[in-house]
Order: C-alpha cells, then sequence, then structure tokens
C-alpha cells in the first residue's frame, strides 16, 4: 500500500501461475506444458535467425508480426487481416478484455473456468458475472442468455479440460449478437473442434489460441486471436497504444517455424492424447473421478483422500500438480499429462500414500 | 468502428513506430537502434539456452525474470527487489502509467518528448498537462512546480538527445514528494547521467532503461524499472494482473548475457559517441543546427530547406530519417547515429540533395 500507486493497484489481485520448481528433475504436472520439446524446425529457424543475428538482434522486430500472421492465416485457411498476434494467450486475452469486453452491461463467463479472467475484469474495471456449471462440470451455452457486454470461456474449459461441441457454440453466437463471445481454445488440439471455421460467418466471434500448449513452445510468449478484421482492428489499436513491439525477433521466427511443422503437430497431439486416456485409466483405477477431458490435462478427485493433503505429500517427492483452494474445486487436481513415465512415477507415488495413509 | 468495441478504442491515438523498411540494404537511421551487433556473449548465452532447448522451450520462463533482475540488479549496485523487468521499456512505461501516474491530478511531461506518451495517458484515460521546453529545447525542472500525480520525461530527452544535469532530477525529486517522478533513460549510456544513484534516497523516484539502445538488443524486448520496492511491487501487482510471463526464455538470457559484458558496452557506447559527434560536425557544415544530443541520436534543422523534402528525398535513395508533424518540431530531421560510414552516405546524400535543390 502506497500513497505512489494508482487507486487500482489496491484493489487488484494477482493472478498466481503455477509453480516453477527449483528442484533439478521435478516431476511437473502443473503447468500444463508439453512433455515433449517443440519441432526440431523451431530450433533450426532461431539458430538461423541468430547466424544472421549481428545484424538483427540489434533491430526492432517487425511490430505487425506480418509473416508470422501470414503463416497462421495460411495455416487455418483465412486472411492475416483476420489474425491479431501478442505475447502469449495471456496477453492476448488481457487486450481483448481492454479492447472488446468492456462495456455497461456485464461479461459472462463460467464459475469454474481459467482463473485469470477475473483478474482481468479487475484490472480493466469490467463488471462480470458468472454462470455455474452443472454438477458435471459442463458448460450450458442455453444459460448465457442474460444481457451482456461478452460472453468467453475456454473450449475445452480450464481447469477441468471438458470439451464443448462446435454446435453449442455456435448456437450460441448466432444468438448473441448484441456482444462478442470470445473462445479460449488454448487446449483445442488436444481433441476439442476449433471455431475458426466460424469467423468468416460471425462479425462478433473471436478465438484465442497459443503455442504454449500444443506446439511445445510455453517458454517463448506466442499466442493469437482469430476473427472479424473489425475486431482484429480494436485489438491492434490497443496494443499499439500499449507497446508497439511484443514479440521479439526470435519468438516470431519460433512460432512460424511451429506452424510450419503440421506433422509434428499430429503427432505430438496423439501422443498426449494416447498418455491422457492411460493415466486417466490409471487414475480410475485408484479410484479418483475424472472428469472427461480433451485438453493435456485431467481434472480429478478422490472421496478418500483431501486434495491439498495429496499436493502436499506429492510435493515431499518432488512431483507437482495444481490445485485450486475454490469453492465447488477444492477438493480436486489437476493433472498436467506428461510423458508415460511421468504418468507412471504420479501413479506409484499416489498409490504409495494411499497405502500408508492412516486417515 | 464498430458496436463491439468497448469505448475507449474509439477514442485511442495508437503510437506509429518508425518504419522497418523492406528494402534489402536501406541506411536505416530512424529507429536509433545501435549500428553494431549486440555482445557476441549474448549469441553464446541464447545457443546455450537452445542446447538445452528440447527441454526449456517447452517450459514457461521464470515469471519474475529472477536471475535477471539480481543480475542487473548487482551490476547497478542495487537489491532485487529494486528492480522490475518488462518486454521493453515501453511496456515497462505503459504498466508505469497505469500503476503509478493515474491520480486525480495531472500528469506533467514536456511538449517535446517521446510522442508515445500522450497515447498511453489516453489508453489509461490519464489526465495530463504539457511544459513547454525552452527555445533550445531544454527542459528547466523549476517549472514542474504545479500541483499533480506525476513527472515524466526522458533524459535525454527525446527526439532532441538533449541531456539534464543529474543535479536538476535530484532537485526536482526532493521537492516533488507527492507523487511520483519518472525518468525514462532509454538513451543515458550515450553520455547522460543515471538517476539510478538516487533510488534509495527518494522513494518517489522510478528510473527506466532498456536494452534496446546501447546493448544492441531492440529485437529481443526487455526493459527495466528501477526504484524503492512499494513502486516496483505496484508494476508487479498490474504486471500479475495483465500478463504473468512477458519475458521469453531467450529474451531473459540474453539480457542477463548482455549485461555481463560491460567492457563490450562501454566500447560500444564510446564508438556510437565519436560517431554521433563527428556526423554533427558534418551536419554542421552542411548548414544544419544541431541539438547538443547525449543520445545515439541527432536532431537537427536546416533554415534552407523543408524536413518533410529532405526525408522524401532521402527516402528515394534508401535513407531513412525520422520526421514528426507536430508543432514545433516539423521542420526537424531525427537523425540515428549510425556507423561512419553509414552516416557518410547521408551527408553524401543530403550534399547531393542541397546542390540539385532548385527552390
Amino acid at each position: 500500500m502506497s500513497r505512489y500507486w494508482s487507486d487500482i493497484v489496491h484493489r487488484l489481485t494477482p493472478y498466481v501461475p503455477g509453480e516453477q520448481p527449483m528442484v533439478a528433475h521435478p516431476v511437473k504436472l502443473n503447468t500444463n506444458e508439453n512433455p515433449y520439446p517443440p519441432s526440431p524446425r523451431v530450433l533450426e529457424a532461431i539458430r538461423q535467425e541468430l547466424g544472421d543475428a549481428s545484424e538483427s538482434l540489434r533491430r526492432y522486430p517487425d511490430p505487425t508480426a506480418r509473416k508470422l500472421r501470414e503463416t497462421v492465416a495460411a495455416y487455418h485457411g483465412i486472411r492475416p487481416e483476420q489474425v491479431f498476434a501478442g505475447n502469449g494467450s495471456d496477453e492476448v486475452l488481457a487486450l481483448t478484455f481492454q479492447a472488446l469486453l468492456k462495456h455497461d452491461k456485464p461479461l459472462l463467463f463460467p464459475d469454474i473456468t481459467y482463473s485469470f479472467y477475473p483478474t482481468y475484469a479487475r484490472l480493466f474495471e469490467v463488471d462480470y458475472r458468472t454462470i455455474a456449471l452443472d454438477d458435471s462440470f459442463a458448460i450450458n451455452v442455453d444459460e448465457y442468455t442474460a444481457p451482456n457486454g461478452g460472453v468467453l470461456f475456454p473450449n475445452p474449459n480450464a481447469p477441468t479440460g471438458r470439451p464443448l461441441p462446435l454446435a453449442d457454440i455456435e448456437r450460441l453466437v448466432a444468438r448473441n449478437t448484441e456482444s462478442v463471445v470470445v473462445i479460449d481454445e488454448a487446449y483445442v488440439d488436444f481433441g476439442a473442434e476449433s471455431a475458426i471455421t466460424l469467423i468468416d460467418r460471425y462479425p462478433n466471434l473471436l478465438v484465442i489460441q497459443t503455442v504454449s500448449k500444443s506446439r511445445s513452445l510455453a517458454g517463448m510468449r506466442v499466442g493469437f486471436a482469430f476473427g472479424n478484421p473489425e475486431l482484429i482492428d480494436a485489438l491492434n489499436r490497443v496494443k499499439d497504444s500499449f507497446n508497439s513491439y511484443p514479440l521479439d525477433r526470435l519468438a516470431q521466427v519460433a512460432a512460424v517455424a511451429a506452424y510450419e511443422d503440421d506433422v509434428w503437430l499430429r503427432d505430438n497431439c496423439a501422443k498426449v492424447i494416447a498418455s491422457r486416456e492411460r493415466l486417466a485409466a490409471g487414475l480410475t483405477a485408484l479410484g479418483f473421478e475424472v472428469v472427461p477431458s480433451a485438453a493435456n490435462l485431467l481434472f480429478a478427485r478422490h472421496e478418500g483422500y483431501d486434495a491439498a493433503m495429496l499436493v502436499a505429500r506429492l510435493r515431499e517427492k518432488e512431483i507437482f500438480v495444481r490445485h485450486f483452494k475454490a469453492a465447488r474445486i477444492d477438493q480436486h487436481l489437476r493433472i498436467s499429462v506428461g510423458t508415460d513415465a511421468e504418468c507412471d512415477i504420479l501413479l506409484n507415488a499416489l498409490h504409495d500414500i494411499f497405502s500408508a495413509y492412516v486417515g
């Protein structure tokens, strides 16, 4: 607290990202990173840019990330002016709150969802209302009918991993014409259907994606928004009033290369999906209830063991999973899908904890 | 214009960065980039991080940039909690407007200064008043006495390059105790005195720096704020409500390496300063009035030739300099200091334009 702070600073509740453990070889299943390295083409592209680095690092990057937007647009069969690129999908979301979601009527999002949303709302003073998920943690789009200044949710949802059919999203977008519907597709490549195919038809639809999950580039901070050029223009206007150059040169070439290797992407997602199903079976065998997931994570609870206790015991073994002390989900663990070997370490550790447990 | 835009978007006037020319070998003296490549240690550090990249690029970066802040703090003889790291000094400035400069009383800054300041003020709805520079483009700190919600200017000032003695800054900071004084030191290493030495004594002083200019890393987007931990805390609270991970892994290691090579920094600055003085002499010989500069740029006008005309003629020769269509300075050129060879190309081109000119 300080008299020098702007008023808003006193009212913030900053987001707390998952821990980056300082131990040498953690089993790190707490931030939904991909267990596999990015495409070798990414490393090659960065090395090539560095070969010319004497020249290039001293120069500002392209503030419009033109080549990257062209590459990603071609990948999705859309136009570059339908693509916005930012410093990770978190920055893209923040700019979206400021540019498109701040209106007199409240923003609507689920009660259980990405926990950064209420934080953005506080920073940008966006009024919001939450809509409860049903008991199976499903979103029912027909409950998003109140007058609103925007609708926002992830598909698959976070932290549950539960996907929503594209038909439901289209029904919502087609009906909710007075404000923007934002679908946050951070996890979409692991088994859900992208709404990018709908942006040509609906001027009120914005889709957000990232290279952090399915393209194994969390370390490089690149995210996108896809939508009608009018929506993209709003994001550019705010971005160019905030920071002209959010993407450095190496991040731009890395992301271009990642989109140019679709075979790698499909192989990677297939591996992660197979490991997810294997892990879900293992957790179920241990007595967990597991939410059906189309993401690279599982959301699971066990009736016999307190979630916070499990997190603490796992942490002693240098196994990191995520736990949210929030209503309705404080008995759940959010477990990122690791390699099969990492998943086995987790399953064995849980088995040992259960065996040794004196309730 | 769109009904989907938040109100603020309609009121923005986005910043326009200097052109990134698409020609093969421009003489690019328009965005104050360093003419020399960064320290070889920077490239080595990035390559080393990439060697481990299979692991590291898939992982989120350290959201607190701890190692980078420790390195930079040690360099300046201060503590890591006095250092904030962001995605270029433009992002640091934006967060500063939101976190520390939005108050009931107006922010004060010079009428001729970094043209991004009014853009930030509009985005964050910060009321401001400008104070006119004197006829020699000098800042007189004794004119910044009105009740205010903050005082902000670069030292050396932009786009003039004109420096202010540290004693003047200390006098201002010591007197202006009710709000934060922000000194934007993007160009400080080329000949001005940094106010970082004052932050231990003045809780109302924030100093902003960048690796874009003197460390030749404009392409990597890293900037800093230095100040009392209470001020840094405000920046962290806003940053963690906006984007937890603004600095990617390669940007963090690049900046660490840049701060570890002080010999390179001093050599680089000495070369740029020598070229600046040589260029200033050349421009003066051609009849330009040149503002005394402690930056890697010169701000100059010629009574005989219209500035916009000169910019256009130079552009035809693929020589790029910056021109601002703004009151008091629309007859000036802002010329980044290039290599001596680049400066000679500019001087010869100006000579040719003057010789061929029929007024």
